[in-house]
């Protein structure tokens, strides 16, 4: 019996050229965030099953997560997201952090669910924090950088749109307009979260199931297109207020694309105030890509003063398909600068020669095969390299050796030092 | 009830300060495989458990992996090390890839074993791996690239011994010299890798039990030094002139701790030739830092043709200690170049200044609190900012805003594009 060569069900292997696209979307992220101050962290993948339990949505903690007992009787999960773990470290160091404090980190999560287009079992998510700023700035700042990255990607503005509500909103119609109780409004929310994936008679008629002759008052508010539409008792209201200048403030740094959209609720039930997303606007791929919005409450579940927080998670698979299906994703080649082909038994006496190479910042991958030189082009041609370099005992004495740029199957005669000048320049 | 605050035993937590060192272990690591040509890989965490079964120790299997059934039913386990997924990875694409292929990464990998020095639950290991050389140059370039990477930690050469053995030569010796059949072979070898914990009396008495008269031709050969020392019917064997011929080239690029040692093991079942091994040499943290070998076998259990490998795995918190002990590990200070106390209402007019600032390539973190001026200072200090600055109503108007370096107080009315240059310059 042969061993399975596919990775696990929902996850993916990385091979080199997997693995640079997945860094060249985490260098977006890292560079971005790195801009506005934040800092990166990391936490263990595993975390106790209480963690979620209070704060995750249902859904997620009873059908998706992996839960397993460890040999000591812990009962412990993969995490399947990292705002917990951000709320518990910073919870641990309450009294020592400095404010406004600003954390990043790119974990993988795991979430058992059926594998489909844009949802892997395993993902790897920028999570992007901001502690202790209580006014409408820390909301602006998160925003600003989820924008930024979107920019960075090369995104036009009509290519997404920034969505925009407020919690404290959506709970004031839930209970005082409609006077829901706590769980009514709960479902309510959760409908209207769903709205996107269901049509219209569908969505309406579970509403009324809920609330009955309240409906019609529910619909009409969600009807808004703007905040200037909303009913006078709500515009008067300081969360529609912050909302408002929110919305103004985004407009003057031109993220023209930044919309009030009263349906928006973000699955998560800790968020307490203004929540966001970014949507694709491409017919091809036309959902929901990442979001977040302010969870003042977290912090404090550990024992600990509260602390206002604000907070988005961006992940690496529904950013690749953006990128690729809006033509975003630029060629990434391999790295190694450089193949070495050596003719006859000079590894030895090649050693100083790839050494200074290496020194001088080239990538270097030597062929000391005993394959014929033939086969060692070849081979370097499949691997990619655009370069090879011969090193036989003439070279060696002459102190030049044959330079071959394997697209153009041009030949120089170089020296060390022009070999390194050459392909620098090139990089550049 | 509160929820915990710790990290899951064994694990930890990397705040800022703690990334900054693992992301410079990472980075020399990375520089050192790159400059090889080796290009970078990764894959899930969970793997089924039929993959360790047949090849990793018996003693990790059965008693130190995570080890738990999905929802789905299948027996998974959180990855304990990494060749057997990277021989998986690679058998998947036997006919594909082209050879020398070098690949490398840097996994996170999961022990259940009680912590303690230099051991945690969860710790990350930089895998090189080396497919399709099959003459001594493969081994020589992994061994040679792990000494490049204690170089480029700093590490003199007194610091740290690479050990070097033969598998196939101790596999002679137990099996043609001693004539013990295969299980009581594993059982001496497994003996010898315990060595250094037990005491020389107490080594003898358990050779002594396992092989009865014999125990004297065993550790006679043992206590040979050198390679020259050992008897002639052994110095004609290929492996042990494969090992010899290594020895003399890495002499000759001037790694002088590099020392034949019959009895180095490595742990691992898959070894089949030459074995070696990074040993602190520090009395402090007299122990081995990290290792590997020749291990042809593994790619050919997935069904594919076999295909000759050399690799090793570099773990981070046994490199962490080694530079703790030996003075090595440099001053890594916060990233954030600037922090921004704003004075008064301006959040909004600072912002095109802030951008420049960003653009202009600097990390800035803005203080937009609504704390007192005196207060934000002492956050920013406590930050690790070494540079804040002011903008107000008065620095806007004027173009010239006030630059304090946090550590000698001192003061400069500045415009933006002085101090990119200012702060830019100290960077370098």
């Amino acid at each position: 019996m042969f061993l399975q060569k596919t990775p696990y069900k929902g996850a993916r292997d990385f091979y080199p050229e997997d693995k640079r696209i997945q860094d060249y979307i985490f260098s977006i992220w890292r560079q971005v965030a790195s801009s506005y101050g934040y800092e990166e962290y990391d936490a263990p993948i595993i975390e106790p099953l209480e963690l979620y339990t209070a704060k995750t949505s249902e859904e997620i903690v009873d059908q998706q997560t992996y839960v397993f007992e460890d040999r000591g009787g812990r009962k412990v999960t993969l995490r399947p997201e990292m705002t917990p773990t951000v709320s518990r470290m910073v919870a641990a160091r309450r009294q020592e952090l400095a404010y406004p404090l600003r954390l990043f980190s790119i974990p993988n999560l795991w979430r058992y669910e059926r594998p489909q287009k844009g949802r892997m079992r395993e993902h790897w998510q920028l999570n992007v924090d901001l502690f202790g700023v209580d006014n409408i700035a820390g909301d602006h700042e998160i925003i600003q950088l989820a924008d930024q990255i979107m920019q960075k990607f090369g995104a036009q503005r009509d290519m997404y749109t920034i969505r925009l509500n407020s919690r404290e909103l959506i709970n004031h119609i839930t209970k005082n307009i409609l006077g829901l109780d706590e769980a009514k409004s709960q479902e309510v929310i959760r409908q209207i979260d769903k709205k996107d994936k269901i049509d219209a008679f569908g969505f309406d008629k579970s509403i009324k199931e809920l609330i009955g002759d309240k409906t019609d008052k529910l619909l009409g508010l969600l009807g808004c297109p703007e905040i200037t539409n909303l009913p006078d008792e709500l515009k008067d209201l300081p969360a529609v207020k912050r909302l408002h200048k929110l919305e103004m403030m985004l407009a003057r740094d031109e993220i023209v694309n930044a919309k009030f959209d009263i349906t928006l609720m973000r699955g998560f039930d800790y968020y307490t105030d203004i929540v966001f997303e970014i949507y694709d606007n491409n017919p091809d791929n036309n959902r929901s890509l990442f979001g977040g919005g302010r969870y003042d409450g977290l912090v404090g579940k550990f024992g600990v003063e509260p602390l206002p927080t604000a907070g988005f998670g961006m992940g690496d698979v529904t950013t690749k398909e953006f990128l690729d299906c809006h033509g975003l994703m630029p060629q990434l080649d391999t790295r190694v600068d450089l193949g070495v082909i050596l003719i006859g038994d000079v590894y030895q006496q090649a050693s100083s020669i790839i050494k200074e190479l290496r020194n001088g910042g080239l990538s270097v991958a030597v062929d000391a095969t005993d394959k014929s030189i033939d086969k060692k082009i070849k081979s370097a041609d499949k691997s990619g390299y655009k370069n090879v370099l011969f090193i036989g005992e003439q070279e060696i004495a002459e102190q030049k050796y044959k330079l071959k740029d394997l697209k153009t199957s041009q030949e120089d005669l170089l020296t060390i030092e022009k070999i390194l000048g050459k392909i620098k320049f090139k990089d550049n």
